[in-house]
């Protein structure tokens, strides 16, 4: 007889508009069995150990029927990256004690009955703390690497302002800017994020977009000369604001629109015109198309992690009954850095 | 003692807002010398044949710092590319009555001082309408080619939009994908332009955008499986209701945004977040910095014009003094294909 245990889950209520509550996602507790079910091949029962909380989920709790990521089941965990243990396997290539990363649900225990279409892989890099493994060894760094370099073509010299510039992604932007010899500005919420950006993370400059009063007098006292290249992580007055300081021939890649997720209707944004005027290339990216790219991002960012040369700043909450409040954090900007939820030490 | 004669011209009054009026522009007359002045080094005295009205002039009557094109001086001649005959030349280059394309003044006669920035060049292909010259195998076509075939990068089973399809460059993008073997489909604003598209131009469907009360829908039933290629010269409105429509990977060449440029402030687009949910590419281009290409343009279209396997349709207004409600006309979708205005038949 294999032990059972409790498994705390955190519940997706129903499909919400507007800016997600703590109370759209339901703390519940559940039976499970540390086994995994013998009529499961090829399954893998994992104990949870970071969960990660990242700003395209709210689209996952809006029922799109077009959507470019599967939308949340009501009544079901809630569900994202993480990192586990595997607890029990029927899966030839994974065995009890590997830790993976995985999508996994928002509880303590998830059976991972179909290892492909949740992204299962052994992580093999011990030397770096593990939530590392969903933050700039993971889906983060992926969209940096991917939105950087092979989307906005970066030259020595380059001017790149990036936005959300202390978030999971924009922190790495900005230093990759930096290994590639460009000057990179970053905007966030808050003078404490706008002083790690210039200290911590080596940003020529940055600067509080709360506090400016005019977005572009912001962009233009920061870039005299224009824009080379903007990494998007906001859309909407911002984009509209950079748009007439791009210089000639630059480039946008739009990786994501954080202020309009909660909005009724999106805000429009009207110096578009500027795309033709300026040769703007504008381009946007799913990061799961790109995954070809990550034996380049290990090679560029493992021996800078080895070499303490790239930082990597996490704001972890504890416990899987602070995840709500977590997610619903980054549509504020209370989070510094990459928001994880530890599940479990072990 | 060489000859004077009257020289009629249409000047610019000054910079403008809004909708230009045909009072924007008055007919004025001076008199010239028929022959270049003594003191002018390498310099063409032209007689005008024909002017190009194009919807870009109209960022050149308001008085905007940054502009993309140089903007008009008040009360000197209105000008445009055009197709003129040569009176008298200083430059080695250029004899009398060579036919060349230029910048020209909209008035009768024109000094070319600076063949340079006039971008004065002699015709060659002497076996078509002369008017072709701005039009088909001039900025036109150009605008066309590099639209479609150099941002767009067009695929063999492509499905392909264009707005303003009955326009100078609308008529010959369609043409192109057809070539391309791609499905088309354009948008114009009156009955007999939709006919003319699917009749005379082989789109595979067009509709009229005044007549639906549903772009979105309008889009849906042309494309139910999406769109690939966005030709874009209209912006605005139409350009939001493409957006949700656009297939994954799919591309947007910003050539124009015709619906936008005597609006106060341009109308805002919502749906910008598909940039980044479908991996679209949004690109902007100016022709002028494609000149390069020129060769390939010629390559193509020469030898379908000569077998007559592509159609030209041009709007041809008589008489300078009929240049004002020319150009105006391009703004509410008078014209039936490319405007050309008739200044003297040799």
């Amino acid at each position: 007889m294999s032990k059972e245990v409790s498994n705390k889950q955190i519940i997706f209520k129903d499909y919400i508009h507007g800016f997600p509550k703590e109370s759209d996602m339901i703390l519940k507790t559940s039976i499970i069995k540390l086994k995994v079910p013998d009529e499961c091949n090829d399954a893998v029962l994992v104990k949870n150990l970071y969960l990660s909380c990242d700003p395209y989920m709210r689209s996952r709790m809006s029922k799109i029927d077009d959507n470019y990521v599967p939308i949340f089941t009501p009544s079901e965990p809630m569900s994202g990256d993480g990192v586990a243990k595997v607890v029990d396997s029927s899966h030839p290539d994974f065995k009890k004690g590997d830790l993976v990363t995985a999508i996994i649900g928002w509880e303590e225990y998830t059976l991972i009955k179909s290892t492909e279409t949740h992204f299962i892989r052994k992580i093999h890099h011990t030397n770096v703390p593990l939530s590392y493994h969903i933050g700039i060894l993971g889906v983060p760094g992926m969209t940096a690497y991917t939105g950087f370099y092979e989307i906005s073509k970066p030259q020595q010299g380059d001017t790149v302002f990036v936005s959300a510039a202390l978030g999971a992604v924009g922190q790495l932007v900005g230093q990759f800017a930096k290994l590639s010899g460009c000057y990179v500005v970053g905007s966030a919420g808050t003078r404490d994020k706008v002083d790690l950006l210039k200290t911590k993370f080596g940003f020529n400059d940055a600067f509080n977009y709360r506090e400016e009063t005019d977005l572009d007098a912001a962009l233009k006292r920061c870039f005299p000369d224009g824009i080379d290249i903007y990494f998007d992580n906001v859309g909407g007055e911002m984009l509209d604001a950079v748009l007439p300081n791009m210089k000639f021939n630059s480039r946008i890649a739009t990786c994501g629109m954080i202020s309009q997720y909660n909005l009724k209707q999106a805000e429009g944004v009207r110096n578009l015109l500027y795309i033709m005027a300026k040769q703007i290339r504008m381009q946007g990216f799913l990061v799961y198309h790109y995954r070809h790219l990550y034996p380049k991002l290990l090679d560029l960012v493992a021996p800078l992690l080895e070499e303490g040369e790239i930082a990597y700043v996490e704001d972890v909450a504890e416990g899987l009954e602070s995840a709500p409040a977590a997610l619903i954090g980054l549509f504020s900007g209370r989070n510094v850095g990459k928001q994880l939820v530890r599940v479990a030490s072990d």
